[in-house]
């Protein structure tokens, strides 16, 4: 087996190929029924299987160069369909200035669409899960609730106003992953631990904590307005929903402390924000204070809905 | 866009990086519903998926370096089958000296096996199938026509006598990528264009007559002994089978007449041999020369099974 410059179980893969030089891989499998929620057309789930990729990339300070596709496509589905994927496929490449550069397709009972996303990297500018110290910061790229608030709109038939709904389920339907964001803090050395929250922000935190060996301590989660009232109108616990949603394409990083300025400043610079959320603790645990008191923040994920989808 | 070093629709994918250096990519999805033959067990399932994978980049002359793998994994498969896969999957890539490095499992009503592969190499060291010239030696790197008969068996209920169909069905169970001499072909500059032969033998004489804008004329095809008297016991035409068969693993090569000796003894050293077959013509057809006429071999591809596989 050669060096693993990345470890097993972190968002990407990579190769080193000749002094600090690594390839940097990743694979995703999307699948209709448990990755496409009601409401989302082909364009946006092809769309989406981007989306979900270069948010790894994203949460590792790589830009992603080119991408593979493998479609596997029910008999149900006609040609102008398959041209829908295409052109979500290619859309979403190139809203992340990366190229669709080859592919395979076959016959198949779900709608499967495999990306395998390329890119370069050096081994001081690669953001990992795994160094986090101590009282670094954690922060976020923006706040959390929206997609969890519009999946369960999407899936589980919760109500919202018109204007709310549809920011929610816009949130779901067209994620966006923090590229620009990833980019520019990997350009500073001042991240020693980052992720991205497709599985939820508490599952993220958890594997910030077990990855880099250190605690959480969590003094104020970012949630979103729209999230909080939608949450508020339907009795939900708007932490719960910030926490244990998951669709969320927001970075999570653990920054070095004194170099705290220096990543606000690239990150506003790149059009993006950073949320200070709390820190990292040497005790083990992943707390979350409210009212003044700890509280753990259970290691649960986001569980993928297994409701049948509209194609 | 940028260059693509490597036209759409050729077997592999690459990305330039610097010089002359080629980062090579391919993705290739197994379904088991169209992959996996009745009487194929998981651990050659996966193995399989390598060896196809492997085997594109044989006909480059690109050793693949790293493996990533997604499994669309259906409810009935137990963790012992999970593991068999696994199994599987890292036997057939040690087998060439690769690496699975990383990947995703999710939930799928098929088994899903997605492979991507990742190699370098240098531009001048590319086997392409688009650069036959007219007048080309045509060569293989074996006979064919064993997996052909082993379907035969395997999937429609086809008889042979108790050796010979140990022998064909394992050809299909068990098949081999000509990594060895594809390697050593692209170290010798005397192939100008190269495909292998999944999809069938005459399929790829047409690619390569296809993409390289040449004829082809076959004056020797190459049929395995024990197809051929599998053929003969079953009234098949053993040329058809040879022809028009799929699931074969031999490199189709075309090679420049000047430097046939250097490629005979690399592929030799290499612990191979190269058969000629025949060669490229000006005239743009795909034939077969017969009891000394000149039939057309059919555009025909090798069709996946539809039958139902055994787990």
């Amino acid at each position: 087996m050669p060096k693993m410059p990345v470890p097993f179980g972190d968002d990407v893969s990579a190769c080193e190929i000749g002094g600090d030089k690594l390839v940097v891989l990743k694979t995703d499998m999307l699948v209709d029924k448990t990755d496409v929620p009601r409401g989302m057309n082909l364009w946006q789930a092809a769309r989406k299987a981007v989306v979900m990729n270069v948010s790894d990339f994203a949460a590792k300070g790589v830009k992603p160069i080119a991408m593979l596709v493998s479609l596997g496509i029910p008999r149900s589905l006609r040609q102008s369909d398959i041209e829908e994927l295409g052109d979500g496929l290619n859309a979403g490449a190139r809203e992340y200035g990366a190229y669709v550069i080859g592919g395979d397709t076959g016959e198949a009972s779900d709608l499967v669409i495999n990306l395998s996303v390329f890119g370069m990297t050096t081994k001081d500018k690669l953001m990992l899960r795994s160094g986090a110290k101590p009282r670094d910061i954690l922060a976020v790229t923006g706040p959390f609730g929206k997609p969890p608030a519009g999946l369960k709109i999407l899936v589980d038939n919760f109500k919202a106003s018109t204007e709310i709904e549809k920011t929610l389920v816009q949130s779901v339907l067209m994620p966006h992953a923090r590229l620009k964001e990833g980019l520019a803090l990997s350009q500073t050395a001042a991240v020693s631990a980052a992720i991205d929250s497709s599985d939820g922000l508490a599952w993220s935190l958890h594997e910030i904590a077990r990855a880099s060996k250190v605690g959480v301590l969590i003094s104020s989660l970012p949630i979103a307005k729209d999230a909080a009232r939608f949450a508020k109108n339907n009795k939900l616990d708007p932490s719960a929903l910030a926490l244990y949603g998951g669709e969320e394409y927001e970075l999570i990083l653990a920054v070095k402390p004194r170099l705290w300025g220096k990543a606000e400043k690239a990150v506003k610079i790149a059009g993006g924000k950073l949320l200070k959320i709390g820190e990292t603790t040497a005790e083990k645990n992943v707390l979350m204070e409210t009212s003044g008191k700890h509280v753990l923040i259970a290691p649960k994920g986001y569980e993928h809905f297994k409701t049948l989808t509209s194609f």
